[in-house]
């Protein structure tokens, strides 16, 4: 069967998160690759209350279809809770999607034709850099240093080649688990303004924080009309719900869901509804300190068994939030060339940095996940990381 | 705020949705617009214990991320079910979507490139169309007649010029209500293996049949490797679900696969585990005969009310399934240019055909749902239009 493919499709093949998705299968391998929250984070007393409640309630109302934009009540909790961080908004400048990479890819549908410039972080988020690339995307890709994106240098490259927009994930990257200071928010914010681009800013991880203050969102700052703000309960409830949100402007919310309303009508109404119930009836606040415990104690147990294990001529990062820790070797190393003797002779997994790289660089980095291990596998993994680290390097 | 949106969006904007769905929202007028089934037939009950079984087995797993071809025993079931059509598959053949729109969406995506040609009814499903435009596409639109499309004019069409697909809805076609006959089902398939040349399936509705015999589906026939089936439980289970699903080749499949898992990654894990739930602990057959009872009782108020209240002048398809009447008005009445008059003069709403068709004609046509209205709403709205026309074919 020979078929006609459609262009984009030649950029959009994606193997390193298919081998991640299999090497996640495998019972026997210790994974710190993949992006999971752990299972027993997730509220599944709460979420059963609130499907129950919501079917015998609103009964069959809420299985029929609704409007694209999702369920206003879901949406006004959405304006509420990120008023936190500083934003001001209305349900009206709000679209549920089905997890926020749903929002992500009908951000790059609506604004991308083929060509196109995007800049963002280097490293940044893979499927992110594999989205725009089905949209036949070009890349600005912009340093990170420990103080996040170097706005400086996106000025710069900006007054060259024009992005139809620029995407960062500001608060505990993935994959470095930088956050972004105050001062390049602001200037971010009012970057965007100036040059009218949009940013987009992605903040799955904002409310997982172990240690340091609370920041405001890149959106709270002035300029901050030019910035989508994109969030979602992935990691903060479950992310086999599918749920995720964009806040912006009206225009922009408007031709999102038109979109929308083509790709797949609406987002799942009943979950939308059993969410809204959970947010209500629950104490979100309460939940989340408690993955919050969780996380922070893998997370310090990993970076004190990287301490411990890994050689000395390894750098990484120290997150003050969310799931990742990003590993740098000496240049000898090319971790997806160490990738199976990891597997195989250590049975313990990362994913290579080289496909967070929209210019493909990165072959000496590698990105560990501690959300999803236990204190015991993360100690245990750690030390066989360790060891395959020193036997390379020697 | 000026945005410099993709090219795509100027091809995708859908005002005829948009207002079908703020009419659909007005208590005062009895709409026939629409296309939602009636929320008197979700089993509310039936769907609250399968998502409390399935939370309390199942636990977090049901919460957590999965791959995104779908849960795999809801994949085996599909299997198992279209077996009744004649289709022979397996799990590896089926991918789960957020409803069918969305299979048809990554159908558009993986094999469309702006101004590639896709060959369709006309009429046919207005979204369809929208979202092939949305991609960019060009139209060769083929007449139905009673006995479903054109299968001839495709085939002297195609030897012209060669679309990257074919769109059919056969069964109680959206919007005329007609089915396709056997023997056009068979050269169907005949004629995309011989020219090498996909066929979409899109059957939403084939399971509501009021009277005549199942047929077999087109992908059944020899040459059904190349037909890409389309399903979902939007019209025997519930919309608001979002499932629906994908039968292909594995090569297809893969495809599909590739780009759902950049759009979103996949579709919601507890919904495909409590609909596998449900259809396994219920008698799904059992449920579809109660809904198919209610809608042949619709159907036949609305048949009877319009032979009562219609002009003469009038004419219209009489369905033997599905949720929709399609009526032709003598070529002086423009039915956009009615519609207004319907809404102020007389509170009730239909589609007008236009949409509907992929080179702007059926400016005389209208389509009527009669599956969202009880029979007493159905009698007084047709009766109101038919009061209507007769005014306004004085």
């Amino acid at each position: 069967m020979n078929i006609n493919w459609a262009e984009r499709m030649s950029c959009m093949e994606n193997p390193a998160v298919k081998a991640i998705l299999a090497i996640t299968q495998r019972s026997d391998v210790i994974s710190f690759a993949g992006g999971l929250p752990s299972a027993r984070s997730f509220p599944v007393e709460g979420l059963a209350a609130a499907f129950a409640t919501v079917l015998n309630e609103q009964g069959a109302s809420a299985l029929q279809y609704g409007i694209s934009e999702g369920y206003e009540p879901l949406r006004d909790w959405v304006a509420d809770r990120v008023g936190r961080q500083g934003i001001r908004c209305t349900a009206a400048n709000i679209i549920i999607g089905n997890g926020s990479q749903q929002i992500i890819d009908l951000i790059a549908r609506t604004m991308l034709d083929p060509g196109d410039y995007v800049a963002l972080e280097n490293p940044t988020y893979l499927s992110a850099i594999q989205i725009f690339k089905g949209a036949q995307a070009r890349f600005i890709p912009i340093p990170l240093d420990q103080e996040g994106m170097r706005v400086d240098m996106l000025a710069e490259q900006i007054k060259k080649v024009r992005p139809k927009f620029i995407y960062v994930n500001p608060t505990f990257q993935n994959p470095t688990g930088v956050t972004m200071t105050v001062e390049r928010r602001r200037q971010l914010a009012q970057l965007a303004a100036e040059y009218e681009i949009p940013v987009i800013e992605d903040n799955p991880y904002g409310e997982l924080r172990y240690s340091g203050d609370s920041l405001p969102a890149v959106k709270s700052f002035p300029g901050g009309d030019w910035v989508i703000y994109v969030g979602t309960v992935s990691k903060i409830v479950a992310p086999g719900l599918r749920v995720g949100w964009a806040i912006a402007s009206e225009t922009i919310i408007d031709k999102l869901t038109t979109a929308k309303q083509l790709t797949d009508v609406l987002t799942n109404s009943l979950t939308q509804r059993a969410l809204h119930r959970f947010v209500t009836d629950q104490d979100l606040d309460q939940h989340i300190a408690m993955i919050v415990k969780q996380y922070r104690q893998q997370r310090d147990v990993m970076l004190a068994a990287m301490e411990e294990h890994f050689p000395s001529s390894v750098t990484w990062t120290v997150p003050d939030g969310g799931m990742f820790i990003w590993v740098t070797l000496p240049a000898i190393i090319n971790t997806n060339d160490l990738l199976p003797a990891a597997i195989e002779e250590e049975k313990v997994a990362y994913v290579p940095g080289t496909p967070f790289h929209a210019d493909d660089s990165g072959h000496n980095t590698m990105r560990l996940n501690f959300s999803n291990s236990t204190p015991d596998l993360i100690r245990t993994g750690v030390a066989r990381l360790g060891a395959l680290l020193k036997r390379y390097l020697k």
